[in-house]
């Protein structure tokens, strides 16, 4: 089936070439199969009129923990009256996985898979790291690859309390028995490098065991301080480092330096725990591929808004409005080394959004308003 | 036709008598007729199951300038890059507005209002403000009485450019022939005490005719810097004094020795302009009345969303979760002075929200994510 788009008020493409006016798209199946002023536009077995509005890409959130069960709402209240983040609480999560059924994760995950789509989000990936054992771990990636292809393993999230005095054995565990059960089920293998999670000699043998399973390299790093996460990442060819509030100026030229490792920014995490924001500024005037992504989950960011996070990402991070919708698009799209989405060009997924708004602009104008009219997802109007 | 609602996970009543558990609510007709244990309530001709959701009072927004035409999105993106507000943006709208259709400004608030019904606003105060001479703050009145009781005269929001340079001749045309055309569509009269719009004396002048008039008292005060504003809003009788950023022992200590004036807090107006965040951590420990509305107008702060601005209420202006829906609920009902809305209890008007949540706490755990399932506004299910 194909579907023509016309009278779009705005076409943010993120491609260099944008339609000068009066831009029309078509869908052909699940690709765009042409864009171009709506005077030339080939006919198309269906058409919607977008009235005026903005159309862009899908946004992408290539950063979400949404493998688990229970929520944390009263540690969220207790760390909003002032009681400090220590991250700790991820325990609390994996009991309630680990006691949870299939099926509870499954509608856990699919409530918020749906509750992303309807807030624009046409890919997710999806982190395991709340099974932190073996069945937990393999059972999480195998239940996150029924909704999205981007899954990625993060048995080192956390060292689970089992493993409390003997951490090198649960690094043991994760690079041997864990990775190979969760292999099948996983493109992408991720490390919490942080004081009070793995530092760097862990993370380097969980990487490159991954990375010889076959899984590409993300890292969380230098969220809660000064961190060898951003250089060993770069080191390592990571797709991305995620978090990157505490940089020095070498990490920000390791950074800048080479093509593959975007730096992705997780604002929502800073908003739910009351901390400072990393500096998008500075990262983007030295040349650096941002990305925005929510961190969606039930500890430090129970947002799945890519709208909130472009609002934040202007407001805290002095990012620009379009800085902001790129990072949370195309950025995404480098995070997870898709040149298929992020975009709208011949060839790219027909991953489309119509807001409810002239402009890319509303989306950080109008904080917190659901700007979201349309989402079309791999060329279906949803 | 009445209703009855069962398997309320958490109710958020704001009234003292909350009942213990499992409880149920009855409306009937525009009212809510009962409210107590499941086992106890009456029969009713429908049924609403809340499977385990949370149920609050709808949202009361007391501050919203939703007469206008055109938006400022480039100001924003401006401002946003770096260059400061400075509040002269207000005479772009006014030009708009002023060359606008009646029905353009119908449709324009219409718009605006429907998308804060379904983000759980029941009850809407509109300023109007953009017309600044008498037949434009006239229609504007009028026109928003077609979707509120709570219509406010903001005449005075600034003095428009034709008047200049001579503004008490502006005071005395708000306070005499354009209070006179106003009135009859208004229920409030409000001024924007702040430098570089109304001094003390010409606000005396404004809302002491439009007490004579026969309307209550608003002020917009103290957002920009130190002024007299919180102590003419108590001198008056203010229902409210509206924004309350930049305080004074003298002027908290006014506030909290008197029963009548709630204090506004607008924090979409802060995250929208990059400003400082009012300290309501100050207010509250001084006993005084806080409410949290939107302020939603297309210069400073075009949110819609009283989820967000409960959000931001907790992130930087240090409430609890519980202060901050209680601020958005029966703090906006205190600041319209009505005694039927705000609250769950036998009389007050059914206006009533499940949230896709179990807990009022969601509502700023869960940043950005439209949390609204059900709005039912005046006893009828949206
Ligand atoms: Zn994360
Ligand atoms: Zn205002």
């Amino acid at each position: 089936m194909s579907l023509l788009i016309t009278n779009i008020g705005e076409l943010f493409t993120n491609d260099d070439l944008q339609p000068a006016s009066d831009a029309a798209v078509v869908v052909d199946g699940e690709r765009i199969a042409w864009v171009g002023p709506a005077t030339e536009a080939p006919a198309a077995d269906e058409r919607i009129d977008a009235e005026g509005r903005a159309v862009l890409p899908g946004f992408v959130d290539s950063h979400a923990h949404l493998m688990f069960a229970g929520d944390r709402a009263s540690e969220f209240a207790a760390r909003m009256a002032g009681e400090p983040y220590t991250g700790g609480g991820i325990r609390t999560t994996v009991g309630a996985t680990r006691s949870a059924s299939d099926e509870e994760l499954r509608r856990n995950a699919r409530r918020l898979v749906g509750e992303a789509l309807r807030q624009g989000t046409t890919t997710l990936e999806i982190k395991s790291g709340y099974g932190l054992n073996v069945p937990d771990e393999a059972r999480s990636l195998r239940i996150a690859a029924e909704f999205t292809g981007e899954t990625t393993f993060l048995g080192a999230h956390v060292v689970p309390a089992e493993f409390a005095d003997r951490p090198d054995e649960y690094v043991a565990l994760v690079s041997g028995p864990m990775l190979a059960a969760a292999a099948p089920h996983a493109k992408w293998v991720d490390v919490f490098v942080e004081r009070g999670a793995f530092d760097e000699d862990q993370a380097r043998t969980i990487l490159t065991a991954g990375i010889r399973a076959g899984l590409g390299v993300r890292v969380h790093g230098n969220q809660l301080g000064p961190g060898p996460g951003v250089q060993l990442a770069v080191e390592l060819g990571a797709a991305s480092v995620d978090h990157c509030t505490h940089l020095s100026d070498v990490d920000v030229a390791a950074l800048a330096g080479q093509g593959g490792t975007v730096a992705t920014l997780l604002p929502g995490a800073e908003f739910s725990t009351r901390s400072p924001y990393p500096d998008a500024r500075r990262l983007l005037d030295a040349g650096v591929t941002v990305a925005l992504a929510t961190d969606c989950n039930p500890g430090s960011s129970y947002t799945s808004s890519m709208a909130f996070c472009i609002a934040l990402a202007v407001r805290e991070m002095r990012m620009t409005p379009s800085e902001a919708v790129r990072a949370a698009t195309l950025g995404g799209a480098r995070a997870l080394r898709r040149d298929d989405l992020g975009r709208i060009g011949v060839g790219a997924r027909a991953d489309l959004l119509i807001l409810d708004a002239p402009s890319h602009l509303h989306l950080a104008y109008r904080p917190g308003v659901p700007l979201i009219r349309t989402v079309i997802s791999n060329g279906v109007p949803q």
